[in-house]
């Protein structure tokens, strides 16, 4: 019996705790007496549900690629503040400025819709691996390979979306050992019910951002609507709140250091399954140009904006984003140094072949394995290829990050000569079901322009590209701007290109985006010129990286069924923005000699970091029941104060914003936002020592809710009531 | 007996553990059981004997402002790396760089004499407080008052210094309830046992300066030398080691959290004895007009150090010690909001004004502490008063600390005025016994001059005083300057000033500040000039100083003697470079909301912090050891690591640098170098949670001179065995 138990345990349970972003469907083939040992209280079947293809997991929400989660069966969804970000900027203006002053619905008819609000719901999950594989042409080449792969998952992307108000996606695992079809409702009209004010729901904002102690609300709490039958439906007056079959009721109680919990969501990318020289590739290339080319962006756009008061405005937004990149590819290079994260894959390699060559040893085993040692082989030689190239593809990758005028170019190039394709030919990311974001991002894109930035960056960019090597040319540069560089020159040239186009010209730009290439070379623009031909290089390298993957398509899959053979137990494939769960315990940690951190933080600790100035500007209204100890029944008993946000050692990633943090009941006790800057480089390697999560503690909105706004009505509707027992005790 | 032992720990004990710089003659006065129940294993008595005036104590030792501690019988000292500075500066040069390679002389012939190295040990100290009040004559105003304090105090230091190889001083307690005379032993050969490449003894150097968690190696090594027959005498290739009669042993055995501590030194100044309003009064005005002020003075340095390599090491030095008052000052803020220091003290006098009132009900009561109330009262209203001419005095004060042409100017012009009187009649500061310091010092600061960065400092002051108030005008700013900052005439006048000086050539330096002020105006130096004017203007300002202090040298001690009074305990003196005792634990301490500090650092976190840049470089020679865990029998048992540094809760300021820290058996078990951030506003009130000291680990040391260095001779003579069993245990 004992044996069994332990043969079980060997086979079923992971190696790590917080280890591992499982698949609904992997919850079932894990031992489910380690989950009870780890904290879950209810049964693994009602996480998921194999018949139905879908469960509680899947109260958890697509929104706009962060999570969200549904907290009631009338269709609320607590998701993150900077998820909901563009719902909230959508009504604010400077009259009725709700990023400053938050905003809270008294009823439900002043709940505000917002234009491009989208939630996804998942209702299935279909292997289609053979069916995607079985696509492939006998003697297709990796370029034909990746086509006809790209083909089928097209088509059965368009098949499953021939349902009402539905969105799916064909995601590969593992490199391509499985294919899923994942079918959601898409929810149309979502509403804003609350968000907090900008200094609670960004309190420390960049500063702070990746950082730990922290103290930042960043939530927020939409709606979901339906038509009165139920079914998927625009915004309309006759709209109701969204029947959610699956959803977490608030755990007004919270969590305590130890405590078991679930980070529940949509995970976005993570690269543990790449080898380990693919991972020093990163660690020595791309990381390290990233921090240099987003370094020197950073600097030219900080100059500019301190410059003029407007200017500053322009370039905050791409600021943001290229600071949150530069100190991403920082915390990546640290973690992977610090988590020796390179070579633990490499010795993990060398263990899998060792294990390979014990059981070639049989003429079977040679044969089931031999596949597996060669496909390892090629790859690392394409990668020994593509490094020859890296310098030329970052920087024509990095060419939508930068100067804005030229990558709008591109865009609408793009565009044009994808339209000239039928809509199942063309790159996903130019098909017709993408055109309205594209419009919504060249529209939205306006107000990020500034025009002295911009020119440095084009020509930060142009002299990048003169100094490339003799066979990684940029033809489109050197043809524009000759092959050295030459600063008036340069300079004069870029000048013409901005004083010659009208692709900075709203109206202009957005008729551009509907137009033929024949019609965009007709307007004789010269930054259309420049991009017609960037955008055909980067056709051309799009091309060759296709190709590329096409080959990593046929030979991954053979290796990563090696290494999950030697495994012998479920090993939780990378993260591919599909529906995950983590199982995870509230616990801080060392982030160096001589330090620890404590896994919360409290109001007080968020009054003691007020500046009253931006980041750390904590509103009055906030501040002042803070600094009264009010604390209403939220305070934690040990802390004796309300508790705001938490560390747990869940394995998250981009993606998992505004995921629901549930207990081992299935109640939410905070919403996850963040992770700690020592964890970052989690995306190659799960380090325990360092893996944290940030979370809001759910006893921090229900104070904001309770103390701060008296929302008595929506706190109603979650189910809390104000005087409950827990309360009067704590009290 | 219970009652007897209670009652005696009631006034005996102090009210928090850590706090309290103790004299001597006070810790015969603490409660013996409570030492012992502290840690304290040695009897009191052996701490100090007053008979003698002397005890272990002694064996901290004054060096040129730091402390330092013998180690040896044989006078070996250890102290700061930062102390022994000059020291090994004065041997360095370009192609011999000790300050970047480190010092171990490998014999005694070896070790490197100093020129200004002396070292002061503690002879005798005397109550002369009724002598010095003796001194003031009937009738006295308070500028009288001071005059006639200072002279005494004068007298008896000349008195006592007629000894030979004597330094004395008449140290003030408790604003003046006390007088005592210190009279000590000069060693005036001192030498250069032993250095740590700054890599080690700078580590992290400004950084990390106030910081923890912290990995410096801030100790060097210096040996007292004396004639053959033991008395002072100047370098000799004939004297022999110092016999130190009281020394600390290595506790090669270190210590670990929870252990007790004394930490032994002359700790500078402290201001617990103000008033709140005093305190206050630094809190708004003096700090953050110093961050002002300093933070301008550093931005100027900075940039002109930047535009070129030998600007950059001219500017060095001011630069640091600017930056170190800079992030004093913010410290002392931060900490005195924190600590609500300000809230404590106004809230303590209100006690002693509700104790008084109540004592006051006898006719007695009444007329003992009337005067006490009256004081306090006056003190107020005197502080208030000069707040009127703070923003004036201030920006005097700063003239020497900022450009250093006007600084030398005034130093001479004052030189001479004084010169004029006989040297009993002059400022302290002036006298003949300080006329070999002020040369060095006037020699020294020739390497710290920047003509670009002089002119904007200078030009920033002028621009300054011309900005203030009506009735606070610089009356010399005013005469070489203008009334208003009108930049081009201002620059002009500044260059004309440098252009016309000869005050930065050294040569002619050193001859002014043998010149009458006759001789000094006969140059017509126009630098010398306006220095002239400034040391007037600074006279004045001084003798109303005098006169402020006069008064409060009248009215402190009545309020003072009632708030010891009411305190019905022995309370710890404010700092006055005096030598004081603090009895200690070993412990971290909570930095923030959701950080915790631990008490020791290990090599592995100073590996961790190891950038191969400047302040973080290990030297190759210490990496190698390190990095192999050649840990030698210097590893702690529970961190399998050399620790580095650790914190206590020791009652330390300025002047501790290079204080012993000692157990409770007296034997060496760290070297005090610094504070952290937190703990600065200490100088105003010992906040339990926050007040920590940083010191070198003794271990480190031993692991510096044994694995890395091979210090087998020193080792031998510290009585240190290589192969001890503690070592073996350990292995």
């Amino acid at each position: 019996m004992k044996k069994t138990l332990l043969l079980l345990s060997l086979v079923a349970a992971p190696a790590l705790a917080g280890e591992g972003k499982w698949t609904p469907q992997q919850v079932l083939e894990l031992d489910p007496a380690w989950l009870r040992a780890q904290g879950l209280q209810v049964s693994p079947k009602k996480l998921w549900d194999p018949q139905r293809g879908t469960g509680l997991l899947a109260g958890a929400v697509n929104v706009g690629g962060c999570t969200g989660a549904f907290i009631s069966s009338t269709g609320l969804i607590i998701t993150n503040h900077h998820c909901a970000y563009g719902l909230i900027q959508e009504h604010s203006s400077p009259e009725r400025d709700l990023l400053t002053t938050g905003f809270l619905a008294s009823e439900r008819k002043d709940e505000l819709p917002g234009k491009g609000a989208r939630v996804q719901v998942p209702r299935s999950f279909t292997d289609v691996t053979a069916q995607v594989l079985a696509a492939v042409p006998e003697g297709a080449d990796d370029a034909a390979r990746y086509k006809a792969i790209e083909r089928k998952q097209k088509e059965l992307v368009a098949e499953c979306e021939k349902r009402p108000a539905t969105r799916c996606q064909v995601a590969t695992f593992d490199g391509g050992v499985n294919y899923t079809l994942v079918d959601s409702v898409e929810l149309l009209d979502t509403r804003l019910v609350y968000a907090p004010p900008r200094g609670v729901g960004e309190y420390g904002g960049e500063e702070d951002n990746w950082m730990w102690p922290r103290h930042t609300g960043d939530f927020a709490i939409v709606r979901a609507y339906t038509a009165p039958d139920g079914s998927s439906a625009p915004y309309s007056e006759k709209n109701i709140p969204h029947k959610a079959e699956f959803f977490f009721p608030l755990a007004t109680e919270g969590v305590k250091p130890g405590d078991f919990v679930m980070v529940l969501g949509y995970p976005g990318r993570t690269y543990r399954a790449l080898l380990a020289e693919e991972m020093a590739e990163r660690q020595s290339r791309v990381y390290p140009r990233m921090r240099d080319v987003y370094g020197e962006a950073i600097r030219i756009l900080e100059e500019e904006g301190e410059k003029d008061a407007a200017g500053k405005i322009a370039v905050a937004s791409v600021l943001k984003g290229l600071h949150n990149g530069y100190k991403n590819a920082g915390g990546q290079l640290a973690g992977l140094k610090r988590g020796h994260i390179v070579e633990k894959q490499r010795q993990s390699e060398a263990e899998v072949a060792a294990w390979i060559a014990k059981k070639s040893a049989s003429a079977q085993g040679a044969a089931t394995w031999a596949s597996a040692v060669k496909a390892r082989e090629e790859l690392l030689a394409a990668q020994q290829a593509t490094a020859k190239v890296f310098e030329r593809e970052f920087l024509l990758g990095a060419v939508q990050r930068l100067a804005r005028a030229p990558a709008m170019a591109v865009t609408v190039s793009r565009l044009a000569a994808e339209r000239a394709k039928p809509d199942m030919e063309r790159r996903p990311d130019y098909m017709e079901r993408e055109h309205a974001r594209i419009k919504d991002r060249l529209e939205r894109e306006q107000k990020n322009v500034h025009l002295p930035a911009e020119k440095r960056l084009l020509t930060a960019f142009v002299r990048r590209a003169q100094a490339l090597g003799a066979d990684e040319r940029i033809a489109t540069v050197d043809k524009h701007f000759g092959k050295a560089f030459v600063e008036k020159d340069v300079a004069a040239k870029v000048d013409a290109l901005y004083a010659g186009t009208q692709v900075l010209t709203l109206a202009e730009r957005l008729k551009m985006a509907t137009e033929t290439t024949a019609q965009l070379q007709a307007r004789k623009d010269p930054m259309l010129a420049f991009g017609l031909d960037l955008a055909r290089e980067l056709e051309a390298m799009d091309e060759a990286v296709d190709r590329r993957q096409g080959m990593a398509l046929r030979l991954r899959p053979s290796w990563r069924k090696a290494v999950l053979a030697h495994a012998g137990k479920p090993v939780a494939p990378d993260a591919n923005s599909t529906l995950r769960v983590t199982f995870a315990k509230v616990q801080g940690y060392a982030p160096r000699d001589g330090a620890v951190y404590t896994p919360q933080t409290t109001l007080s600790g968020m009054m003691a970091k007020n500046t009253g100035e931006d980041p750390f500007d904590v509103p009055e209204r906030v501040a002042k029941v803070a600094e009264a100890k009010r604390h209403g029944a939220w305070a934690d008993r040990k802390l004796k104060d309300v508790p705001v946000n938490f560390l747990s050692d869940a394995d998250t990633t981009g993606g998992n914003s505004g995921s629901p943090t549930v207990n081992g009941k299935g109640q939410l006790v905070g919403v996850n936002f963040d992770r700690v800057w020592e964890n970052v480089a989690n995306d190659f390697g799960y380090n325990p020592e360092v893996a944290r999560n940030v979370n809001v503690d759910v006893r921090y909105v229900l104070w904001m809710l309770d103390q701060v706004e008296n929302a008595d009505v929506l706190l109603k509707e979650l189910g809390v009531r104000k005087n409950s027992p827990v309360a009067a005790e704590i009290r």
